[in-house]
């Protein structure tokens, strides 16, 4: 289990050692400019997950410290994302209420399986689970979450109240609760989303123009959000705009995070296990593309194991911090490596600012809109909305194709994690499918060579009597059948062959369903005086197959080239 | 949908044209000897499905003339067996009381759900799904189903009442209820049992030395079970055993299979799609594996889909006949195609015999003991009983040997369906697993040739610059991340790398999760001035990229040959 070096699993020492004032100006520079983004972002997030907004500060101090000490990646900065807020929220809305105590213990809880969950996998170097979600999966996924996201976020800017867990309940809320919509409201929303919009889309150039850097001009874009928070926030307090149906943050909390205790009851522990597995696969994969990203453009080390083991720790930070399900985040990942970010100090003091935050910046949000926040959410979202995957897919491989339109619309209709399963499933029964039905070329010689090719394709030498299949793929279970029923077929119509050759050069394993195929092929074909040969069995192939009682029965030979069979069992003087 | 010729829909056509005196004779015989064999069992296999003895002969009846419609294989007998009528009692424990009219019509039910999947199956050419019951899931499942068999038969040799699901719960409930044995019955059945031992070792070597022919012989001992049946019938009756607490099979109605119509209630079929999807997956795979080793003893062809239409048309035929889901069995298909039968002709005979049984015999069974048809399940079943599997799976494949275990363990601990639905799951997982860490080999020149070999295997040249990589395996979406790992940890250790090759030569398939983790690479690479290129790659593989954006923005090349590549590539004089 605890196969390397001890202090492999603190990557903190690795850096730690040769820190200095170089690294340590970088750090600072990319700290202070990613705590100003995260702030509103915090805020806003923890709002999506059904939160108060200070449990989205919670959950970005304690996290980054731990990852800080437990990861690998020197640039990912790790808090409440979109997606994992929006499956934290799913994940609580059947179990307890929003703003009720048992909502905030259900989402510690959450946090702390999740991180028990990718702690396990990282030690366990289970990792490889997180493959079975196919980028297709994940590309519909987001795309389908973004806009389940963007939708639930529609009541903040109309100011009313409506639900629901997929598109068509959503809407339907919306439709039905749309007349109780708060002008002031809207107007402070749909102001804050087209402001917003345009410091995205319009702000950097603009920028450009007047002459400062990209690297400026970037940098300055990011704090968009700010901007919009504070004016929408000194709007609401001057004209007194929460008198006129404007809903507002009220009261945070001023302090630090506080100490916070998961709950151990087996019955919750039993409702969250699930969605916590499907929070940790997917924020893991997340987290560990951003982070390979980055670090390869510093030629950088990402080990995926200790990745699991710095988030699962970050989780479990969360957990006891009054924080909920957290992992890396692309944005504010990609703004702190491109601020000169060096190490993962840049996190640590990123924290003590957001700490800061949460002593003494909570009170002066107190008049800060929903709208706002809401709008944040949407602009930030839509940017995940993708449906060129759709188009892609189509064009390279239909199989994708229809896993990404089922995740899609499973998740906009049945919810996350329906979504998920069902892209997953689809993935794994579409993969079997396509390799239950391997290409299989009857194969004949080229004259002249001692290479061999499809005798559909190719002008080649055969003998009536041999039979020779090379299979592109490896023998294992889901087609192992087909390879039987195949041979029987060719052999019925042909009474000709007396030698059967399956040529292995593609063949990488033979599994025990396969064995016993190739057992009863064999067994079937001698009934009928007919041979069953092999040609080019890999090495490790052949390993296994000594260890069983095949080649013993096997009623031909085992030939290490083609060409040696065809020359050894051809019945025709030419073709020797 | 409807591909291939409406003629081949009816396979009896093909035979039936060509029907002559030589084939009826065959057939007949085959027949009367298969009748006789499948009166007992057919009482038994009822007895252990939980339903009245009559509806195994009824299930005999119409399914067998269906099948000699639709069916393929001209030796197959379809009817009740030992493992689809335990998964029979098993899916019906909890919906209905064993003797009551509900568990006649959920039987009758899952007979139509059966056959229509199996048809459906048929129709869509959706044979496929049987691949995923792995060899080593089957023969573990069949093993414990044995162990299951036997063990819910033990209340009938001890006359007692006892009930469970899993092992656990039946040796609880024997324990529980033994202090009831009643001593006669336990006689009977103890007696019953060892004729039967002895008739399947010790017969036939006797009948041998006496002077019979091997396959007469082996006739004869088929007749054990009906010798049993009348010996204890005849005691029971002389004697006025029933008298004495021996159950006996009582009043079976006398008549032809009677018109029956399985229940359309929308919550019976929920409860009951499961089960009927895993008997008919179970099934089929049985059935088909017999009718392939029969068939390829006379170069006969075996069409797999127009067997899941056959067995579903017997199924629905059960359903409307009081019988209950019927499959084809392996001992009387075997004796069926030793009895010299030559068409299916065989088995539409053989379903006259039962129905002449039903009319005539039943009378006579009225004081056939129970306890002598639990020890006609007893010992048919311990022959399926094959711990070998596990032995055999342990020195050849790990992964199959978790499987066959796992399997074995839930089934016996939980019961069939958990077991078969564990076994699946797990080949699937193993197999995942596997493939998602694929073989990858650093390859050079082998000196003085074109070759490429693995450089820790063979003295080969490299050139510091260049890293070619053969990966043995298809990239798809359960490998696609263990190869951006490889390749960014493999760079990150070594700057002296300009070229990364991926030698494609053993990748049949590339799919969408793959094709962006080839493009991660590239992009990746690139930010460190480090070109990709591909090697080998097989020509419907190479079909596939062109339709994507991969070839425009790949900054390398793609080379035929990995020799092209090395020379192009090469920074040393020497390697070109």
């Amino acid at each position: 289990m605890f196969s390397k070096p001890f202090a492999d699993y603190f990557p903190v020492l690795k850096w730690a050692r040769s820190y200095d004032g170089n690294a340590l100006s970088g750090d600072l520079m990319a700290a202070l400019i990613v705590t100003i983004m995260l702030i509103p972002q915090s805020l806003a997030y923890a709002l999506l997950a059904g939160l108060p907004p200070e449990a989205g500060l919670y959950a970005s101090i304690a996290p980054i410290i731990l990852y800080a000490i437990f990861g690998t990646s020197r640039a990912l900065a790790v808090g409440p994302v979109a997606v994992v807020s929006l499956m934290t929220a799913s994940a609580i809305a059947g179990i307890a209420d929003q703003g009720t105590m048992g909502y905030a213990v259900a989402a510690l809880t959450l946090a702390a399986l999740s991180g028990a969950i990718l702690l396990a996998m990282g030690l366990l170097k289970l990792g490889f689970l997180a493959n079975f979600l196919s980028h297709p999966v994940i590309g519909g996924f987001i795309t389908a979450s973004g806009i389940l996201i963007a939708t639930s976020q529609l009541r903040h800017l109309l100011g009313i109240s409506a639900g629901g867990d997929t598109l068509p309940e959503m809407v339907a809320s919306l439709v039905q609760n749309l007349d109780q919509t708060n002008a002031m409201t809207l107007a402070i929303g749909v102001s804050a989303t087209a402001f917003l919009f345009w410091v995205r889309k319009g702000l950097k150039p603009l920028l450009r123009r007047i002459g400062l850097g990209p690297r400026t001009a970037g940098m300055l874009t990011k704090a968009g959000p700010v901007v919009a928070v504070v004016a929408s926030t000194v709007a609401v307090w001057a004209f007194g705009l929460d008198a006129q149906g404007v809903r507002i943050v009220g009261i945070v909390p001023q302090g630090l995070p506080p100490l916070t205790l998961p709950s151990f009851s087996p019955d919750l522990i039993k409702l969250l296990v699930l969605p916590a597995l499907l929070i940790s696969v997917i924020g893991f994969v997340e987290s560990i593309s951003v982070a390979q990203t980055l670090a390869a453009k510093k030629r950088q080390r990402i080990d995926p194991d200790q990745e699991l083991i710095g988030l699962g720790a970050a989780n479990i930070g969360a957990a006891f911090t009054g924080g909920y399900p957290v992992t890396g985040g692309f944005a504010r990942s990609v703004v702190n490596f491109d601020a000169g970010a060096e190490t993962a100090a840049a996190g640590a003091i990123t924290a003590i600012g957001l700490a800061i935050a949460a002593v003494a910046l909570t009170p002066l949000i107190h008049f800060l809109p929903t709208a706002t926040l809401a709008a944040t959410i949407i602009v930030a979202v839509l940017s995940l909305v993708d449906f060129s995957i759709l188009t892609r897919s189509w064009t390279y491989s239909r199989a994708d194709f229809f896993s990404v339109a089922a995740t899609i619309l499973v998740t906009l209709g049945l919810g996350v994690e329906a979504g998920v399963s069902a892209g997953v499933a689809l993935s794994i029964a579409l993969h079997l499918y396509k390799t239950s039905r391997p290409h299989v070329a009857e194969v004949g010689l080229v004259p002249g060579t001692q290479h061999f090719r499809n005798i559909h394709r190719h002008k080649v030498l055969t003998d009536p009597t041999l039979l020779t299949l090379r299979i592109d793929e490896s023998l294992y279970f889901a087609n192992a059948r087909f390879l039987e029923d195949y041979i029987a077929d060719r052999v019925a119509t042909d009474c000709h062959i007396k030698n059967v050759v399956l040529m292995c050069s593609a063949i990488n394993e033979i599994d025990l369903s396969a064995l016993e195929s190739l057992e009863a092929i064999n067994h079937r074909l001698n009934t009928i005086d007919v041979n069953l040969n092999l040609s080019e069995v890999k090495g490790p192939v052949m390993d296994r197959l000594k260890k069983s009682q095949f080649l013993e029965s096997l009623t031909g030979q085992v030939f290490l080239s083609q060409y040696d069979a065809m020359r050894t069992l051809a019945s025709e003087q030419a073709l020797r």
